[in-house]
């Protein structure tokens, strides 16, 4: 099954419902029988946990396909706004090598996850805009991931039991202004507004056979520039959520960036970067493809005063 | 004007109000007519923005003080849970100084503020647990630090309107597993669960004359560690509010920690590091103190696989 975050149209209010092939959604809230038994966004659901998540199943298996609601051609939005989205940063061995000689990171593969974090405040959804400040960047990248939507509060999780605590799976772009890491810190690099793109909707965890089985790929303006496989991983899901949760617990709809192949624009030779115009478009076998448009920003931006002024 | 989240006793149910002098606390939501108009958290107080904020002050000016529901010996929790935690790393400049000595960072001052972000899990109130766990830190470490809350959804903001975007004024201490950065990130080192100690209350902005001129101080166990005032800021914070959102969107109840002076332990000669067992009482003047334990985890802890052992 498939969830989405979407509107009727660009006019309509924004709801939720489950994706069939062809793109119809079937009004998720529609399918209960008050609204106040039906969760209001993908977010309460996910919130609601495996009870919620059977509920909606048996209404999805009972439901009339004649007398469903049924929207033909919805417009998708971000599928939730995450309380964290946590980022692996160098998780893909031939990424570690281009990174090495082109961002100033260790030629050696990471012992331990490298982990960082976007805001909920970053996230966009498909077909969205990606700013393009030229005032803030010259250097912005992208990262075609597989972002990993949890299910349940986790805490301590072992191995072993980590994917029972993933509700499913989605698309991330994880876009860069090379150019705003501070002190090597990748928080403003990472986390300004647009620059997580998300969606197109979520694939529940049982829908996806193996999630360390999925080609990635990412286009700019129809060319390709990355092409990989999540088998390649360094540490996978469960390691990652086990990691994780050693020290911080997860909570439902939190997402983690699983961490991208190489094909990054900044190790191009010579290095290549978005521009206001491009379209980027990042599948995942299974899942989907997650298309947004480079945008100018072109409101006044306000600049720091340089600390030699003060 | 002081507001806190607090229980009446450590079995009663959580509320929030108005701190007095003395520590008492008349209770918020029952200032309000009905329970319907009340906020149900001090979050959503500040969600309500400028006209939410009037209306309780008109409430308390109106309140009869024989009547009001007042508690006597609250039990403080952090005030809120904030959307995202925004840190200033290198904010200081004699911190500066010291980092570089012991911590691997630039000996120049930074010309652009250094973020990074904790996840509101970090969070934990006053006299609440520092969660030290001795399979995953041998370095735990303290940074006393000015909290700003955002009152305001703030982007693109203007230096000079950047006052006008904050709710008030807290303490957060910025603990750190210095032997937990990956690759150079600090969101592990510094986003663990409990290593954002955030209270005792807000204090609202019109209520600190200025916030640039306050003293900040840190103990452990009794001993004087740090000792500084918010007037050697670097970046001050209307630049940070500013440069925050040049390219990030700050929502009501965000938070920004915005630096600490120097004094950390992984600065000393010995370094020295928190150990279960320890009080820490950050204070910073005209907002009070928050005071937190050092308690040892004693759960199992899940360890990632090695790489090497793929």
């Amino acid at each position: 099954m498939r969830l989405a975050t979407y509107k009727k149209d660009n006019e309509g209010s924004t709801s939720w419902g489950v994706e069939e092939t062809g793109g119809t959604v079937i009004d998720g809230p529609a399918l209960y029988p008050t609204r106040d038994e039906a969760p209001a966004t993908l977010l309460e659901l996910i919130q609601g946990g495996p009870d919620a998540l059977s509920r909606l199943r048996s209404l999805v298996a009972a439901s009339d396909p004649e007398t469903s609601m049924k929207v033909l051609d919805p417009v998708l939005l971000a599928p939730l706004k995450p309380g964290k989205i946590i980022g692996v940063g160098l998780n893909y061995v031939d990424h570690v090598a281009e990174s090495s000689r082109s961002l100033d990171t260790d030629a050696s593969l990471p012992t331990r996850p490298v982990l960082f974090s976007k805001p909920g405040t970053a996230v966009v959804g498909p077909n969205g805009p990606i700013l393009h400040n030229s005032e803030l960047t010259n250097q912005l990248d992208w990262e075609c991931e597989l972002a990993v939507v949890i299910g349940m509060e986790a805490r301590n999780v072992a191995v072993e039991d980590a994917l029972d605590y993933v509700f499913g799976y989605s698309i991330i772009n994880d876009i860069s202004a090379r150019d705003q890491r501070r002190s090597g810190q990748w928080f403003f690099s990472k986390g300004q507004d647009s620059y997580a793109p998300l969606g197109p909707a979520i694939v529940l965890r049982d829908a996806v056979t193996d999630p360390h089985d999925l080609d990635l790929s990412l286009l700019v303006n129809g060319v390709q520039m990355q092409n990989g496989n999540t088998r390649d991983m360094l540490f996978k899901i469960p390691q990652l959520i086990a990691d994780i949760t050693s020290g911080m617990t997860l909570e439902p709809g939190d997402v983690i960036a699983t961490g991208s192949p190489q094909g990054v624009g900044a190790a191009m030779d010579p290095p290549q970067y978005l521009q206001p115009g491009d379209e980027v478009v990042a599948t995942i076998s299974g899942i989907g493809s997650l298309t947004n448009y480079v945008t100018a920003v072109t409101a006044p931006i306000n600049h720091v005063t340089e600390v030699a002024a003060q």
